[in-house]
């Protein structure tokens, strides 16, 4: 029901099989695009995921790697057609930032609108059907990240609906979350409905220090993205000094927020073979894996 | 002595295969690059360019796909060591377009050093021993094209030398260009100089229509790349309307200004095999090439 696509992987310099990292969300026929490096555009191509489809563009920040695509991609999706409004959001000072990369681009035949977060605190809000909490982080410059919920209604009970002898005209309702009232009685959705259940919940996370907002945020996810600038241990005290995390940091995460799934993301470009150190993470939380550009998983209701 | 690479050949949006039209012209180890759209810096490195010595950049013009790439390769080329100033050249209106795409910058640890070039008559200018003419084009906005020439000294004729009796320790003078007194008798560097020898000469023209300045300045180019965007004789007015020219147009232009060699660039994406059209242009001039990503020649003096 969800499709998760990382459209790169690449930190600070797109690369010839290594774009810059970035992450398309499709759910119901629409889609999120979360950030939009030099290049995104041309995986997305590649991908062949259509881009007019694209409602929302969160971004995590304003550095170069992760915004420099964003004129590029708005022509793109100008060409194509589209005349929906396209929602753009992102951390305190985006809009000024993204206003100026913008010059290059004229007259968009869709409206863009822009939206500023909090610096501090998670902003819930909903997009194409989804639940996103905002997660600030800690980088050189205003930066969050994003999860992302689907939450799905209990399934309806026809076994109690007709023990209480309610029409089956009025299971629609009762099943979405309105009461109605049969032979003078109220029943409500409660009374026919099962139990809660589990949201499909995915996370994105770049770039940043470990702050304990990620771990509450982005506790039972089915998937966390997270960045993971170098793999070696020996490199934490300089990946600490450039803001951003080493595997064993994000794997950390991972196991202490009890996430299902981890995918490491944002590589430095002197880091040509991840791989290479996925041991340093997987000793920690085993269920890691190293992000490839185009890699996608769909995610489906539990049951 | 002069290399030169297409680091890029489409129009509008870079593709996986096909990244926006640019070109590097190499001379005595230093670099300009022509224009820098987005991926162009994906292109340099799959072409293994090395960046760190691209001296100047001349812009056509300030459209997205001709420099959306500037911000990420001038961070890339500050990464890679660079403290010597960069020149950026474009044609009037640059500063202010290409300043406000570098808000995502922020410190370079070099100069970055703009000029613009006038709207309606070629400027002449050096740079990296080059002499290059700017030429103005025909487009939605300011737009220039450019032809580098290495002017190349004639060949010192030893023979004449030792008839007139010059001492070697002369000869290096001479070849100079500056006159020597031997034995009370001025030798002018005519005297021991062979004939007058042909610059070697590049010319690259996107986006425009055709207009007068292009056939008077590209003249005897040894190589002329020229944009076609569409190659079907049946798009011509759709092209023209939209400032731009189709394959027979450009071998118009390269046949009546007597230039050597035609290589096509900037290609519609609306165009996969742009040499299913080749013949529209061979016809007019037979010495014509689809331009292709990563395409190369060195040019050498004639004799």
């Amino acid at each position: 029901m969800i499709n998760v696509i990382i459209t790169g992987t690449g930190g600070m310099i797109p690369l010839p099989d290594r774009f810059l990292a970035s992450c398309v969300i499709e759910y119901n026929g629409r889609k999120i695009l979360i950030d939009c490096g030099e290049g995104t555009q041309v995986s997305l191509h590649k991908g062949k995921i259509s881009i007019s489809k694209i409602d929302v563009i969160l971004l995590t920040h304003c550095h170069a790697d992760h915004v420099t695509g964003l004129p590029g991609l708005l022509l793109t999706i100008g060409n194509s057609g589209r005349t929906e409004p396209l929602d753009i959001i992102g951390p305190r000072g985006s809009m000024n930032i993204i206003n100026s990369l913008l010059v290059v681009c004229g007259y968009l035949p869709f409206e863009v609108r822009m939206s500023e977060l909090h610096d501090t605190k998670p902003v819930e809000f909903e997009q194409i059907g989804l639940n996103i909490t905002s997660i600030p982080l800690k980088h050189h410059m205003n930066c969050v990240g994003y999860s992302l919920e689907l939450k799905l209604k209990p399934h309806f009970n026809p076994e109690k609906a007709r023990q209480l002898n309610i029409p089956v005209n009025f299971w629609k309702t009762l099943h979405g979350g309105e009461s109605v009232k049969v032979m003078d009685k109220t029943i409500t959705p409660d009374m026919v409905l099962g139990e809660e259940r589990t949201p499909i919940k995915i996370s994105y996370v770049t770039d940043t220090r470990p702050v304990d907002w990620i771990n509450k945020i982005v506790r039972n996810s089915d998937l966390f993205i997270c960045e993971g600038m170098y793999g070696d241990d020996e490199q934490k005290e300089k990946t600490s000094e450039k803001m951003h995390m080493i595997f064993s940091e994000a794997a950390e995460i991972a196991r202490d927020s009890n996430v299902k799934e981890l995918w490491l993301t944002h590589f430095s470009p002197a880091m040509p073979n991840p791989g290479e150190y996925i041991k340093f993470a997987k000793v920690i939380f085993p269920n890691t894996h190293i992000g490839i550009d185009l890699m996608h998983k769909e995610f489906k209701p539990a049951e």
